[in-house]
């Protein structure tokens, strides 16, 4: 008797590739406008009619955009689709399909990749997104899951970072600084737990709707998320529409959780929440004619808040007006510096 | 005078993570279908008009797909988009345009990054294939490419793997085993080098076009392609098909230059292309009424050997006519295996 082989599979390679792949497309449920799904060379899906296709992707690796010491498997897989949807709404796209190309460690525990899809699917399920093909890899380094998104969007709904003009307002959803209060006190447990801010950064939930409505009513002049924090994303709209931008210091929408973590561990909240990142926030501008339209978007949006934070300027000049007067804009956060 | 700040960078941390992107975009053309292209939240394309949407992805982890000691950086470039136009091509589809998505470590020269790009935008030139976005990552582990590709197809051109029935014919494109060959000779070289196999290995030349004549004029029953192996693409048709095959030893185009490798190395030809993978040729099945339509395309082909290598039969037995007599065929390749 070789009990041990009776043992169900625990590793990624005790179980195989084709196990591995068949444990993942059983899981999958498939909308009527998937005309092939996983298992054949590639997926086939109908695009909308008279819409446009919006594409993006972004890679999570293990130790470098999360820590399995404190993101469990559910959260690794909700995050690597929200950061996706994130993006996906920042153009104001529906989102409709994904790609899940995961890169697993030999002794990865297989329940590590049951949690994630839980994570991934529930999302997923959320916002109607059908998982409609992948790629499964070994590696012999650290546990990578890429997800590419395809949403849609009709063409005169698409929202970009360059249509800035001096005098329109910005804006923002949601809280900020929430991601990385979350992230540090989830590194450096100090028997405070944020609990609101900690499950902002293990399960963000992407501006999926906002970002649809702000297209659908053609309200900004330009829009991205906020994953690389805000002074980030100030930078590259007023890069992109060669303008500048001044926030405003007092107006920034910094959650009541996160301002008392800050003030606990005596750090400036603002300066945090401009270079911080793991906010799944839209950041957008509005020219002052479509105000209109704002409010039409807000009234629909219900409860999620949308905040002015500053304003387009002429010159090239970013700057944060503070109780001090007006200081420059930090510089974001480069991944390899 | 600190003469070594004056150096250009040379890794990709040194160089920074907005510098590498730069560098990556600016190297990118974009054809007028592109809306939004590389810089913004994602890309906006807009589909070809009455067709359908295919979408692939495949990643190649280095140490697992690619061994840099011998496979050059516009090696690694050309491959890596290659195995994804392969499976488009699988589905009868015209390629479009693919996102990159580069995982790096910091101590990656950037030479490599430069040489990567050389051999996959030559491919994407051969094939008017635009990249339109992506993302660059860090990783503590080996580099990784993964690629998403988006390709075109009219409805009722699309090719399945499960449309296989008794009676059609079995055919390959190409010759097989050239891969495998070219992979050993660079791996433990011995004074031969099989040039042609080597560069085949390296460089692959994904079948787009016979892809696109065999799903335009409605030629196959079935298709894949076979990039695991002749055995593991036989028996994923069959598998999903519903039937059987039996493949005829003596018709499989196994070239001249990889059977003399063989037979130098004592090998059975027959055994290694059969299970070998790295050949990026499409096996497909052709109804005994639809042989004029193959025809046709064998005209428009020109120079690439088309080769019956086999029937499909009712049971579901697969199998491998020999000299020798009936042979079951090999199992594939499993990547977890």
């Amino acid at each position: 008797m070789t009990a041990p082989t009776l043992l169900p599979p625990r590793t990624v390679s005790e179980l195989g590739e084709r196990a591995l792949v068949a444990r993942v497309t059983g899981r999958l449920p498939m909308p009527p406008w998937v005309v092939v799904g996983p298992g054949d060379d590639a997926a086939v899906i109908a695009p909308e009619r008279g819409a446009l296709d919006v594409l993006t992707t972004d890679a999570l690796v293990d130790g470098v955009h999360f820590d399995r010491r404190f993101v469990p498997p559910d959260a690794i897989g909700h995050r690597a689709l929200a950061v996706n949807l994130s993006d996906l709404a920042a153009m104001g796209a529906s989102p409709r399909a994904v790609l899940l190309s995961l890169v697993l460690p030999d002794a990865l525990d297989v329940a590590v990749v049951d949690g994630l899809l839980d994570g991934l699917l529930a999302l997923a399920a959320t916002h109607g997104v059908a998982v409609v093909g992948g790629n499964i890899s070994r590696t012999p380094g650290p546990m990578m899951i890429d997800i590419t998104a395809i949403g849609s969007v009709k063409p005169r709904r698409v929202m970009t970072r360059s249509g800035a003009r001096p005098g329109d307002a910005v804006y923002v959803t949601g809280s900020i600084g929430d991601g990385l209060v979350g992230l540090r006190s989830l590194d450096i447990p100090d028997g405070q737990a944020p609990t609101h801010c900690q499950e902002r950064y293990l399960r963000p939930q992407p501006r999926v709707r906002a970002g649809m409505l702000l297209g659908r009513n053609r309200a900004t002049s330009s829009c991205m998320d906020t994953s690389d924090g805000l002074a980030d994303a100030v930078r590259q709209i007023a890069d992109a529409s060669g303008v500048g931008i001044t926030l405003d210091a007092a107006a920034v929408p910094i959650g009541d959780e996160a301002r008392r973590w800050y003030a606990a561990h005596a750090q400036r909240a603002l300066d945090a929440a401009l270079v911080g990142g793991d906010d799944y926030e839209l950041l957008f501008t509005v020219r002052p004619a479509h105000r209109g339209r704002l409010r039409h978007v807000r009234r629909s949006l219900g409860d999620l808040p949308i905040t002015q934070v500053g304003v387009v300027t002429k010159g090239r000049t970013l700057s944060v007006q503070t109780d001090d007067g007006p200081q420059p804009l930090p510089e974001g956060f480069d991944h390899f510096r």
